[in-house]
């Protein structure tokens, strides 16, 4: 990810006032990313005015947050920043997001105008990687199917009599993308014994991962398990439809903790519910789900509410990669978290 | 572990006719123990009779079955081999536990006959090391209630609500006893990134984990993860009591894949059933756990039936060892998994 300074609109943030930075992220995530020693670094970089984005959505509201700031630090529920909101915001120069996907934020007229933005996504993957490990040993181990036996009153030993657990060392797992996430993914499992083979048609030669790497369908056979850690982009939509869960072996493991919009979710629905499969699932096709959502009510399932990049320490380096690359920008030295629109296409 | 070749009888098994071997494991382990492979290899050491423990329980049959018998080859539900069992076998030499925990088995008529013995607990740490990292990162994950929440049709947003999860990488892990489980569980937590330290009051220096030695109360009181790995022996009943369990910190996480007898029950679920703490437990004071169990009400606990030790995986590695040790008994070679009385007693 190269530096992108925009050249639209001149920076003069070396003036002799401090710099006004906009936090428009919610209270309740502020004190996540910024512990004090964050927010102290924060503040040091210039004069900082803290919004709920919410409020943000109204126009004037924005309009007069706005004025005079060359620094955006976003987050979820940052308005989008299209060619109407930027008319409103004449002072910016870069936009920090604290999150991961740029897509409900930026748009062809923020492209247009040609403001760097940056991203805090490195600090999730090592979180979203772990909850992944989690599922995976989980579904090895059939913790999911064993502690809701016994929850629900099971018989000691009719909860003993099902199938065995499998350990992770010796296990094949199938990982499908070799994105920063997939990366982490694949160094723990294979700290743990794992044997692993990659699907991600961009892998090669000079790759470390790339003798690891094979077809979509042979990885899906191969497979103990099947990790998904592909971006959403319109070329990976659907990849695992109802041919790819059909070639998972009998007994696999499904592990989610990418996006929804890989899975034709029926289709692993029909797997799933039939017994066929087992799988751990962090990402929905309808979020939030809904109460009475069939996926609540399979016994062979682990359920978390989208929350694999959420942990403490994902906030908190998130929260340090605002501060650095803010304060970079702020001095004029190359950005190490911008994204341009080509890099965003790609990794979703 | 040295061997120990009895000297209270001779062995004569060097004559021409084959050894005879009495397997005495249930049918339903036997495959688990030995997949064809394996099974074959053993054909190959002798004459191997498979019996069901259950019925070598009638002195007549034991007698018979184990008549010009040099080798028993025992697991769950064996009789106990006191000296009136050992009159019914005159011809026994060795006795290779496919299991671990010899308790059951052997008692001082036993070790008075000098008959070495071996067991396969060496198979079984690398199971039990990796459910107590499954619950060490669903318990730091939060998978437990994540799931639980979701399944009793929570509202996705409350679910989402609750403290937020942490990452095992960077994590205070008070691991309780330096055993094989828990050195491998060390080895585990440390390729992810945890911070480790370790009671164990025989640990001390040439023993690469020295540098990580603390006392008892000064782990507890670090640890955000409290992980069992201590053997049940009379010096380790209660170790955990009213005073150590209010020892760890709030919002403390509780593992035992160990033994119940480490722990006072009645004080753990205090702080468990107050919301104090969250714990993963494999092992109970009461076995099998009755349905109406008190544990099994709390929405903050993951339970399975003591399976820690009965992989797939961990039953094959413990075939093999019995496999390549009744071949070194065999052929007068060391043993490699003899166990003596002393031995035993500080393994519990």
């Amino acid at each position: 990810m190269s530096p992108h300074l925009g050249d639209g609109r001149e920076p003069d943030i070396r003036s002799s006032t401090p710099p006004r930075v906009l936090l428009g992220i919610a209270a309740a995530e502020r004190n996540a990313f910024f512990p004090p020693e964050s927010q102290n670094a924060l503040n040091r970089l210039g004069q900082i005015s803290a919004l709920e984005p919410a409020a943000l959505h109204d126009p004037e509201t924005f309009r007069q947050a706005a004025a005079g700031v060359t620094v955006f630090v976003t987050a979820w529920g940052f308005p989008r920043l299209d060619a109407d909101r930027l008319a409103l915001a004449p002072d910016l120069r870069f936009v920090m997001h604290a999150a991961s996907s740029l897509h409900a934020l930026v748009d062809d007229g923020f492209w247009a105008a040609q403001i760097p933005v940056s991203q805090a996504g490195a600090a999730m993957a090592p979180s979203v990687a772990e909850l992944s490990l989690t599922f995976t040993l989980s579904l090895l181990r059939r913790t999911h199917r064993l502690d809701r036996a016994l929850r629900s009153g099971a018989d000691w030993r009719s909860a003993r009599r099902g199938e065995r657990a499998r350990e992770i060392s010796g296990a094949r797992i199938a990982v499908i993308g070799a994105s920063r996430t997939g990366r982490r993914y694949i160094e723990m499992c294979r700290a743990l014994g794992a044997d692993i083979r990659v699907y991600d048609p961009y892998l090669s030669a000079p790759d470390p991962l790339a003798p690891l790497a094979a077809g979509l369908h042979e990885v899906l056979a191969w497979g103990d398990v099947v990790a998904l850690h592909a971006p959403a982009t319109p070329e990976t939509r659907g990849m695992i439809g109802p041919a790819e869960v059909a070639a998972i072996r009998d007994g696999g493991l499904f592990v989610n903790t990418a996006r929804p919009s890989l899975v034709d979710m029926d289709a692993l629905f029909a797997a799933v519910s039939s017994g066929r499969l087992d799988a751990a699932l962090d990402v929905f096709d309808t979020e939030p789900l809904p109460a009475d959502d069939r996926w609540r009510l399979l016994p062979n399932v682990l359920l978390t509410p989208h929350l694999a990049g959420a942990s403490v320490d994902s906030r908190r380096r998130a929260g340090h990669i605002v501060v650095e690359e803010v304060r970079r920008f702020l001095r004029g030295e190359p950005l190490q978290h911008a994204l341009t629109r080509e890099e965003l296409e790609r990794m979703g």
